[in-house]
This record gives structure tokens, C-alpha cells and sequence, in this order.
């Protein structure tokens, strides 16, 4: 497939890197400034090579990527709130020249999916963003593979808020100490508070909600409740009967979407440790389903970028 | 699409069962012995009450059920050893028709999975075989999403196997014991060699490592141990250190499978309880995956092989 790889931050490094040896070819690639685009494929070394000593990938506009002769738009370009522009716009656009879109960005896909879809309605593309969702876990394929019959999801959904309380967990610590621990290993941001005040965690709960009832959520619908405030000591009385603490997104069967620090068993699946991700799936004619795994990282989710674009090259055959 | 149901087991059955409410026509049910075909869609329901009644399905013959006019054609008989008959001629039938086939019968995927991919090769029929690893845990299916990426596999691949050393762990008592307990259940089979000498889990790792190694290994070339002869004691030694023993099932990068008995941490993912299994993938390019839940049960393998169902059904579209 020709790709057009928009934002080459962690994630679109990634899919450059590796979408060769996929058998995919790069027509076009853009920062938030500047855009690289040849129809008969770019060497992405060269341009990876550019963003590194010149800060920008070629010498075109990002328009330009827009409008180059690809097959799938990848949507990389960081997670906005609000309006989610640019990513919404990007994807329009692709959707609107009938071109599919495969989205890392969680932007545009929990604030506006319902304009999306109706977009994607129009357009002999497709929109998939199995990326947006706990890395090279296969959360959203997993839900339309058994359409249907997921009724409730739950789970540890952001890996540097499972870190630090997993952390406090075990060393005893205060929030603030693993924090800047945290911040050293680069684990978290420097400003950390999309990932520790829940709102991360939540703008994947709505996405999944948008999926499971057919859009209509945006995070305006979500009950958030960070880590920031949770003293240690309120791990260590958890500990005294076996329990734990996790930051859990959870999105029930009728739709309500709740963030929030929870009460776990530390035997539970749930209580997963370090940056790992837990998705429990509440099936309609099977027990439990529980998949884990790293939920974010470059490579990880450029896994789930070029799973997408895998499927689309599929079923377009 | 038009389903042909082999089979009415369990599986069968809840195949039966749910089919409709996911827009299919089942056209074709067979039992061994008895069949019922209509063209115009069969009323399942009739079908279902005179096998209780009859232990039969219908007037007509195996033969007409394989020879009707179905898109997909569903292998839900048991599954033998040897040369895996009569699922793989049902499976060649349907491909050498250009007919779809969806696997619930490990047999033929075990022990002539080449064959078939030859046989697939030049048919314009698609065979798929989720139900035959793990129930409703999408292992085939994440195989096939990170395509190229899993490079080993292992996991807990057998629920009898494991809810017997699950409970022999937690009550102290010995494999006799505990046999008769999941006999009472119905967890067990009367005769349970296939699942505790480790066959079915050998059958589950040969399937993993014709997918991930594009065909040649039957069960033949499993390493296999049971858990038959483990004591009591063993389990208590590891007890001791945190850990416990599960029946571990591997598909090594270089392709080598064994099963046998393993030491694995209490606190390891590996180390789930009861009827429960797991799956890991070592990933190319991300962190470990885990995949887990129930592997087996009627309503679990029927959701799997509606969802490559409905995989044929995109593709096909």
C-alpha cells in the first residue's frame, strides 16, 4: 500500500522504519511544519536523517502531504483536545479523496467520531485506529471480530499512571517522589497531568464507548478522577487485605464511562505492574477475556498502525 | 452468508444457536450419521429438538450436507489423530467447491495443514481455524494482525489440565482426587488421557507452529509430557519458593514445540486459575502480549468461528 505518514514523532518514526519490510511504500510524510512527498516512494532514511539534523522533513508544505497520491492517511500527529484539529481535518480529507485512514491520534476519534463516520459513510475509504487503544494490544480488532458481543469494558489503560501507583505499591513511596522518579526514566512527561489526571485514560474509554454504542461520546461524557491526590498510605492500607490500587478506565453496559483510582486484588488480572495495560472485555456468551501487554511505546504502536493497514490491504484485494 | 454446520455438538449446537442473530442462514446441518439441507435456510430450531429427540438431524445423508449450496462450511466434528478423517476430506470438499471453511476440528490443521494450504492455494475459498486455539481468545487472529512480528508462543493451552493443577496446588490433595472431583463436574471426560497426557495441548502448540512456520510439523514432532504421574508433593515444593506448576505448551522461534509440566511464579501471568487459559506471544518489536480467558466451552469456540465468519464475510464483500 502507499502510505502517507502524518507527525514523525515516536510513533511515525516507527512506521517509517518499518513499513519496507511490511511491503508498503511511503509517498509522502509531514512534520507539523514541513512535508516530504514522492509518488514513486521516499527513501526514509533520508528524511529521517533531515528531521534529525534540520528539524524538518523536506522542503513541501503539509498540504502537500495531504494531497499526494496515497493509498492510507496515518494520522500521527499528537492527541488534541476540544475541536481535534488538525488530526480531524486530516482525516476528512483523506476520507473525503476516498482514501482509507488509520489513526494513532486519539483526537479525532473521541471528540468528533459520529461527524467521522458519517464522513467515512460518503467515502469508499476506511477509518481504522486500533492505535488509539493500548498499543500492539488488539483491542479494537478484537471488538469487531466478535461484533457484537462485548458488552462492558474495563481496564489499565495508561502506563505511566500504572507505573507510579504500582511503584508507590511496592517501595512505599509518595506520589511526588515516584513522580520525578518517573520523569527520570522517562516514563512520564514533564508536565504529567493528561496522563496522571485521567484524562488520557479517558479519552480511550470514550473511544471504546463511541465503538461499543455507536458514537456519541465525547469526553465531556466521562467521570474523571486522577492519581495526583492519593496518598500512600491509602496503598498501604489496601495492602493490609491484599489489595491494590489501579488507575481503572471502565466503560459499562449502558454506556456510563468512569476514570478513576479502584480497589483491585493484588491477585487480580487487573493488577498489572509497571507500564503494562490490562483490557478486561465483559462478553455476551463467553466468559471474561482479558488481553495485556505494553499499551503504548513507538514500536508498539506502529505494530498497531501496520496491523490496520495490514487489514485494509485485505479486504481492498 | 450461507453456512453449512458438520457437527452438532456442543459446538455445533451453539453455532446453531447464534447464527441467525448474526444474519446467517445455516442451509446445512449433518451429524455422523444423519443430515438436513434447505436451500431456502433451515429452521434450526427443528433441526436442534429432533437430534434431542432423535439423535438424529434430518432425512438426508453426510454427503448432501457437504454437497449443498453453502458459502462457508463449518468443521465442528471431533477431532481425530492419524490422518484427521473424515474433517480434512469435509474441509477439501468445501475448498475443491470454492467454498469457504471455518475449523473447530484441530486435526486437520494439525496433522495435514500443508496439504490444505495446497489445496486453499488453488481454491477461491479462504480456511480459517480460530476455534481450534483457545476458545474465544483471538490467538490466530493477533497472529495474523502483527503478521511477521510473534516470533514464539506459550502458554496455558488446556483448561482441564490447568483446573486440575490449579486445585491440586490450592487443596493440597492428589491428582486421583482431583480427577475424580473434575469427572463430577463435568470438567474432566471419562476417559481424560487426551487432555491430561497433553495431546490437546500438543495439538493447539503443532497448529501455532504450522501458522508461525508455514507448515511441515504434525504432532509427531511435539515433545510431549502429561501431567498424570506429577505428586502432590511437587506441588507443595514449589509452593514453597512462590511458585507453582502449570502445563506449559511452546513454540520455540526456531520452531521446536514441547509440552510438559512447568515451575512458573505464583504471581506470573502464566499462572492462571481454574478452567482459564493464556497465551503469550514474544513480539518482534513490542513487549510480550498476553491473551487469556476461557479456551474452551460450546458458546467460546462458537464465537471464535463466528468471528472468522465474519472475517470471510469483509473480505468477501
Amino acid at each position: 500500500m502507499k502510505l502517507a505518514v502524518l507527525g514523525v514523532g515516536v510513533v511515525g518514526k516507527a512506521v517509517l522504519e518499518r513499513a519496507d519490510a511490511k511491503g508498503h511504500e511511503i509517498v509522502a510524510v509531514s512534520d507539523s511544519s514541513s512535508a516530504a512527498v514522492d509518488s514513486d516512494g521516499l527513501d526514509t532514511e533520508k528524511v529521517l536523517s533531515r528531521k534529525s539534523y534540520r528539524d524538518r522533513v523536506g522542503n513541501a508544505d503539509v498540504e502537500d502531504a495531504l494531497a499526494a497520491d496515497y493509498d492510507v492517511l496515518i494520522e500521527a500527529t499528537p492527541t488534541t483536545l476540544g475541536d481535534a484539529e488538525p488530526g480531524f481535518t486530516n482525516v476528512r480529507t483523506a476520507l473525503e479523496r476516498d482514501r482509507h485512514a488509520v489513526l494513532a491520534n486519539k483526537g479525532p476519534v473521541a471528540q468528533r467520531y459520529s461527524e467521522l463516520r458519517d464522513i467515512e459513510d460518503e467515502s469508499a475509504g476506511t477509518m481504522l485506529f486500533e492505535a488509539t487503544v493500548g498499543g500492539a494490544i488488539p483491542v479494537l480488532s478484537t471488538i469487531a471480530d466478535h461484533a457484537g458481543e462485548v458488552s462492558a469494558v474495563r481496564g489499565v489503560l495508561n502506563g505511566t499512571a500504572n507505573f507510579i501507583l504500582s511503584r508507590m505499591s511496592t517501595e512505599g513511596l509518595d506520589y511526588e517522589h515516584i513522580l520525578a522518579e518517573a520523569q527520570d526514566l522517562g516514563v512520564a512527561e514533564d508536565d504529567p497531568s493528561f496522563d496522571v489526571q485521567g484524562t488520557d485514560t479517558a479519552m480511550k474509554c470514550v473511544i471504546l464507548a463511541n465503538v461499543l454504542h455507536d458514537g456519541g461520546y465525547t469526553l465531556a461524557d466521562a467521570k474523571v478522577e486522577g492519581i495526583e491526590d492519593l496518598p500512600g498510605s491509602a496503598l498501604e492500607v489496601a495492602s493490609l487485605d491484599g489489595n491494590t490500587i489501579r488507575l481503572l478506565g471502565e466503560v459499562s453496559a449502558d454506556g456510563t464511562i468512569r476514570v478513576g483510582p479502584r480497589l483491585v486484588s493484588e491477585n487480580s488480572s487487573l493488577a498489572v505492574s509497571g507500564t503494562d495495560n490490562i483490557v478486561q472485555f465483559e462478553m455476551e456468551y463467553s466468559e471474561m477475556l482479558n488481553l495485556s501487554g505494553q499499551g503504548a511505546g513507538g514500536h508498539e504502536t506502529a505494530s498497531a498502525i501496520l496491523s490496520d493497514v495490514g487489514r485494509l490491504e485485505r479486504t481492498t484485494l
